[in-house]
Formats: structure tokens, sequence, C-alpha cells
């Protein structure tokens, strides 16, 4: 009995984080009411309280949920041996964290885009959550570090810009791409590839493939 | 008088502007109330509500400006003739962005960054602005697909790949970059230059400059 309810403690905690993150991420945390979050979960004021004190504890923990997450992606990307190149490494990061929230739609599109944009101006109001973050990229700027200087190693990229630097623009392009989803809607992640081969086309002008 | 008059109420209107953009920058529009923004102009409600009837209006008409100038920073850097080279181009645009709001400054780090990522979660919520950011971005990636094609036309950029899909991914970097700025705190842009510079090295095995 003691296993049953918990695995129904779990799935009702699941229902209701599932609910709430669809309501943020089409409203917002601060224009989305706990109502709102009852009507979208089906559930009574009592069944939701009883799992989360009000709205900033459901906010915390979907914040933490989806930085978390993400930062597994960055990282399982990143573990891969040999890495692959920017543009497949970038891609497959974005296939995961997008695959990885699959019911998350609204009208035909996910809408993970639209939470992550709103989490990242969650964390600049609130230092537990920004905490969360700074953690998180920096264990995921530290492993894609790894990965620039085994380009630079094997020869694949010129060896005098830090690796740092181009941790960092790898994972911005990933950010900025999250960003014109959110604001202009869904985008084949081909896009994001195809213009980092161009961009990695550049350095010799007579280089094609 | 009646010029004197006008150049007064621009003035203030300016000011309003501004230290509303600042409260909203540091809390974001939603924590904000109209009574932190009256306290950061120095002004009484009656002076204020002369010019704005609240703060929807107040943030509409921010949001409607960040708005123009980032499309017109993205522009005025795709003008130039011949088009520089994405690392230039990209740190261009980035140098003005941050340099146009000079006055946005707090604990000595610009915090424009911080209002943008906030502009973007607004414009989900509001037709309106939706609308304004809709049509800068279109126009923006119409004169960056142009620069690309220059790229492509001049043998500096392989020509398998969409000029849109690289105009995106370009834009991406610039849009991460500020997102990275506004959640881990200000850098400089040559980071953003130096990792444009390892990834356009990276067409073939044996470029290094």
């Amino acid at each position: 009995m003691a296993r049953v309810t918990q695995e129904h403690l779990d799935a009702r905690r699941r229902q209701i984080l599932d609910g709430a993150a669809l309501c943020f991420a089409r409203n917002g945390f601060h224009a989305t009411s706990m109502q709102d979050v009852l009507k979208e979960v089906d559930l009574s004021a009592g069944a939701v309280y009883r799992y989360f004190s009000g709205k900033d504890e459901l906010i915390s923990a979907i914040v933490t949920e989806v930085l978390g997450e993400i930062r597994e992606h960055f990282e399982a990307a990143a573990r891969q041996s040999p890495p692959p190149p920017p543009d497949e490494l970038v891609g497959r990061v974005m296939g995961s964290v997008l695959g990885g929230r699959s019911g998350m739609v609204h009208n035909g599109e996910s809408v993970f885009p639209r939470l992550i944009i709103q989490v990242w101006t969650e964390v600049l109001r609130n230092e537990e959550l920004s905490a969360v973050i700074h953690e998180g990229y920096s264990s995921v700027r530290g492993a894609w570090v790894k990965v620039v200087q085994g380009y630079q190693d094997a020869g694949m990229m010129r060896d005098d810009v830090p690796a740092e630097s181009v941790a960092r623009t790898m994972i911005a392009t990933a950010q900025g791409f999250v960003a014109q989803m959110a604001i202009f809607g869904a985008a084949p992640v081909e896009v994001l590839q195809e213009g980092l081969r161009g961009l990695m086309s550049m350095g010799n002008p007579d280089t094609r493939t």
C-alpha cells in the first residue's frame, strides 16, 4: 500500500508541475494565478496546496527543474567521445532540450522556449534560483571548454582564441535560438546547424565542402 | 515660450522613461510599481500621470523604444560596405546596443541586458508589442541575409547553406550573449568576437591565422 501511495503522490506532483509549467509558459509567472493552475490541472485547491504552499514554491520547483534538465542536456552532449563538431553538438543539445518536454505543446508548438526565457527573468529576482543557474552554467561552461580544447588540440580550430570564449559563444547560439523560437515561433533545429556550418566555413576564403 | 515648453515636456518625458526603464531592468515589469517609478524619477504622481496613463502605457513606450533602438543598431551594422565579417559585425552591434544606453548603469554594470530579456517575455503577452518585434526582426533578418549573401558571393563562405539560416544564427549569438550578460553579469564583447573567430576557423582543419 505504501508504495502505491508514494507512486500516487509522485504522479500527482508531476501532474501539478506539468500543468503549472504550461500555464507559466503561456502567460508568464506573474500573470498566472493559482486559480489558472487549478483549472489547468483540474484539481481542487486543497489537493494542490498539499504539495505546494503557493505560487512561489511552485515557481521555485519548476525553475529548478528546468535548469537541471537543461544543464543535463548540455553536459550529456559534451560527454560524447570524440566530441562532435559545433553544429552537431549544438543540434543535439537543442534536440534533447526541446524533445525532453514533448508534453509542453500548445497550438501544435512546443512552449518550452517560452518557459525558458521566463525562467531567465525569474532568476534575476531570486537569489536562490540565481545560485542554481550560476552553478549550472559554470558546470556546463567547464564541460564545453573541454570540448573546445579538444577541437584545438586536434587542429580543428585555431588555438589562439580562448577556449572559454568559444564555449560561451556556442552556448549563446543555443540560447539565442531558444529566444527566437519563444518570440517568433518554432523553427527546425537544422536552421541553427546550417548557420553554424556557414560560419565554420569562413576561416579560409577558399574553403568549400 | 511654446518652444521652451515643448523642450521641457520632452525632457520630462525622457526623464520618466529613463527612470522607469532602470526600475524595470532591476526588478522586472511586474514586480515594479508606479510608486517605485515615482521614487526613482523623484516626481509626483500628478507629474508622471500627465505623460503616461499608467504602468501599461509606460511599459509599452519603453518596450517599443528599446525594440526600435536595437533594430536600428542591427540595421546600421548591416549597412556598411563592404560588410565586415561576422565577428566584427556582431561586435559592432553589441557595442552600439550596450553603448547606446550608457545611462543605464547599476552597481557599475549596464542593466540594459536585463531590460532586453524582460522585453522578450513582455512581447509574449501583448499582441501590439509582439507585432512591433516581429516587424523589427523581419527587417533585421532581411538586412543580415543580404550581408551573408555578400559573404557567399565573395567566396568567403560556403554557399550551400541558406543565407537566412546563417543570418538567424549570427543574430542568435548576439541574443544569447545578451542573455548571458543579463544573468551572469557584464562581459567584454571581445569574448563573443573571439568565440566567433574560433568557430569561423573550423572549415578547414589546417586553417590557422
